[in-house]
């Protein structure tokens, strides 16, 4: 048996889970690496662990404690130093960072991976790469030779051979879209999406427009969020879905290109995270005529059992 | 004798001029359209005209008022709608809107310009077309056939042909640099910029990414502001620069290449606007092999008065 923690920027997710890999009880708190009380010191860390596993513990006091994302990070409870990809599992376990829990045992914290190739600019990923190993566990024929795409704030494009990290991409989609939403000129003409039709025209012309572009263009076709709106070309409430389309479109433009040729000698394309954005990034990726191979949920919990079992924790 | 008004979103500049069109006066307050007292009626306008212009008009009861910037939008004083692209000064003239100062003239508020063509995604502007009027004014050579670049919030691309605004292009590229500064995971190892060495080197940096992208990099680029930093490539007093110069250079990536048959076929490039900002484009511009023409500084005044003598308020 083993606690497992998801413990990213915004949230903390607990899992208890069994000697089979199987999750027995899920636990949920918005504690992540950015909302603790103290973040400086470690006995934030402590008390929303405490918070979420102590009656676990109480009940199994050996049990061991694994954890995985932004937890490991300088900002996080202690740094776990990234390791270079290539990257599997095994080698995550082996770098796997103790800190007292302050509740018997100690957890052991997953590092993060760095690609840093030269004439390649640096890349790093933390939490995606356990849910890599998550879905490598669940479907062994993933680890052969697989496109991983993992959207979100900062989505990720992850090439994955003979179950280890060979390299990656990071695209800062959907962060643009929040500060771009929030701080710039852009929001000022934007409502609240539709639920229907417009929703879907405006995402699609954003799509259509980054397929369009010429390289540099993207903070000239940014604008148009707004110009659409002035002109009545496309109504208020699909402007933040053409900003939405056109930041994801950008994002296919450029890793569909990086991708090609592995994919086109049989690299699969796997979705990989929130089912409502995966089906987003799907509906794109058909306007491309790259429809995705498969779309895969959480497999966090899948992947720090691995971590686990990898570290020696689990006998 | 003429009061001519740059009014803007953050700035109001006021400056009195004489029937020869020199300036004789010139007063500044911090009273841009975003920053009165009262945005959302007149009465905050007038305030600020009075403020800045009443003894000017106490000894002069009946000279004419121009404006031209922000103050002719939506959230201005009074809307000027938008005239069409081709526009030359006559036709911004033949559309100025207007609007009872409180003390005693009207002031007359230019309307800015929209280039709305099929196919192409629209594009507007407030402001610059005053510029490029005084510009066009100062050396009518620059009338026939121009590339002028207006860096700065937005920059704008505007090419001109026998005096008039044909066509243009917005690029995000300052409000892009302060939003994600200011806003996102990337400000977060960023120091100040530091003045010499470091800064070149960051900003030559971005410049150099800019030119090696493949379309639909920007978002994975960007990226690199934090890596860079993180893996020590870059000093965190360069990443503020790489930033701007990765910017900067997709702006340039896409706009040059708009501009290219033009350009070879004899249009000169003439970056207008802040002095300290046009010497940054001017060094990008000959790292990327097409060094400005000419460089102007704020041609704004002359502008008014041109707009004024053509709606035939200085008989």
């Amino acid at each position: 048996m083993l606690v497992a923690l998801d413990w990213g920027t915004s949230n903390l997710r607990a899992y208890l889970m069994s000697a089979e890999g199987d999750v027995v009880e899920t636990r949920h708190a918005a504690r992540g690496v950015l909302h603790l009380p103290a973040p400086a010191d470690a006995g934030g860390f402590e008390q929303a662990f405490a918070e979420i596993a102590r009656d676990w513990l109480g009940r199994h006091p050996a049990l061991p404690v694994v954890a995985a994302g932004m937890v490991g990070s300088a900002q996080g409870w202690i740094e776990a130093p990234y390791v270079h990809a290539p990257a599997d599992v095994r080698a995550l376990a082996a770098h796997g960072v103790r800190v007292a829990s302050g509740l018997g045992p100690e957890v052991v914290i997953a590092p993060g991976v760095i690609f840093d190739a030269p004439a390649r600019m640096p890349d790093v990923m933390r939490g995606e790469e356990i849910k890599i190993a998550g879905a490598v566990a669940a479907e062994p024929a993933l680890g052969e030779r697989t496109w991983f795409v993992l959207p979100g704030t900062h989505s990720k494009w992850v090439f994955v051979q003979e179950e280890r990290i060979v390299s990656f991409a990071t695209y800062m989609t959907g962060e643009l879209y929040a500060v771009l939403r929030e701080h710039s000129i852009l929001g000022r003409l934007m409502t609240e999406s539709a639920d229907g039709g417009e929703s879907a025209l405006g995402f699609e012309a954003g799509l259509d427009a980054a397929r369009a572009s010429s390289p540099g263009d993207l903070s000239h076709q940014l604008f148009a969020a707004r110009t659409l709106g002035l002109t009545g070309r496309l109504p208020r409430n699909a402007l933040a879905d053409y900003l939405s389309g056109l930041l994801v479109g950008h994002e296919l433009v450029s890793a569909l290109a990086a991708s090609r040729a592995t994919r086109e000698a049989g690299a699969p394309l796997v979705l990989l995270g929130d089912a409502a954005l995966c089906r987003r990034y799907a509906r794109a990726l058909e306007a491309f005529g790259a429809a995705a191979d498969e779309q895969l949920d959480d497999t966090a919990p899948r992947g720090l059992w691995e971590f686990a079992r990898a570290a020696g924790l689990l006998v």
